[in-house]
């Protein structure tokens, strides 16, 4: 069997695709189309997995308490993580920074990981258990590619506290929580990262990242 | 600042790539260019992270010495692995699996996460250190899809010790090891993955993924 050959205006499309997807956290509030959210379920659920466990688990927050209740809880944990910031400088440009979407974006979806899926039976995570979340992960970025092809933005939140959201989720016991994810139309596409305009980090040279032995 | 519209077509050619991308283990020997493994690598850095943190560290396996003894021990833990298998029908499947590439890729990378990196300064991960592995994982991703558009196969070997690995590869201490990568042509593309033409686990309903709150 032959795969598909993609060609050079393709892999340029790609990488435009790559260069401009980011981590959103100004939103429209305009819908996204039930049918559109399922399929973009639908290709996260093509990403590669650990054995083939497909251990990803995706729950999209409808209730307006819940959404409520995990805004307010991020803001906490963003105002703790604040207070742990010595330099008054650096703490000042924190404080300006808009770190979620989470009361604006049409979707919120908050992502775990089965850490003993059935299926897979075991294969490839014995002496490595985090290849299951590092599957979730995968699905999250594909997700976030169909997003961004489809012209939507994605933010994946992370300042929170895991106990307290899975909690506030009521998920079974053996699912690891992963990511909070806010959805919906950018106000402002940009192919430079939000940090890197404000300030707070810019790009790095690949050669310190590349090493041979 | 406008975005580039990506259209219906690329949007399917995108869909096309997840569904060929594979977990390869079965390789043609020829070499893959010095320029396009830095090409891949360049376009890997275009991944999300954390902060902005950038923690993914690629170490290019040269020495024909490292592979062997890398190749070694994955035949070995592989072999544990099996031992752990109580059902006859299924070792034997496992047994019959080939499950990576190591000696005939001709490229093997190992991934580490910096655990504390400098860049980012610390934003988003403070609740979840665990982003910094995950956004390498982003990284990993990225060069996986990058290279399947170039008609390149990736395989993640995850059946190892990741402390016997590390040690073998001498990083510095805060590095964590993420993945093994064997990167090569790959000797037959298929839209079905290996683990599921070979009856160890099929792609699974994605209605049993997706839940409401």
């Amino acid at each position: 069997m032959n795969g598909p050959q993609f060609d050079p205006g393709f892999v340029a499309q790609l990488e435009d695709l790559l260069r401009w997807r980011r981590d959103v956290r100004h939103f429209q509030t305009c819908p996204v189309a039930d049918a559109d959210m399922l399929d973009l379920l639908a290709t996260a659920a093509l990403a590669p997995s650990v054995g083939n466990a497909q251990p990803w688990r995706f729950v999209r927050i409808r209730s307006a308490d819940v959404r409520a209740r995990l805004a307010a809880h991020v803001d906490a944990a963003s105002g703790m993580a604040a207070e742990r910031i010595a330099d008054d400088s650096r703490r000042a440009r924190y404080a300006a920074l808009k770190l979620h979407g989470l009361r604006e974006a049409p979707e919120v979806l908050a992502v775990f990981c089965d850490d003993d899926p059935q299926a897979g039976h075991g294969l490839g995570r014995v002496t490595m258990a985090e290849t299951l979340r590092y599957s979730t992960v995968t699905a999250i970025h594909t997700l976030w590619l169909a997003a961004s092809a489809r012209g939507l933005g994605l933010g994946w939140v992370s300042i929170l506290d895991p106990d307290v959201v899975t909690a506030m989720l009521d998920v079974p016991e053996r699912w690891t929580f992963v990511a909070l994810l806010c959805i919906g139309l950018p106000l402002a596409p940009s192919d430079v990262p939000e940090l890197e305009r404000r300030g707070w980090q810019a790009r790095e040279p690949l050669a310190d990242r590349v090493f041979e032995r």
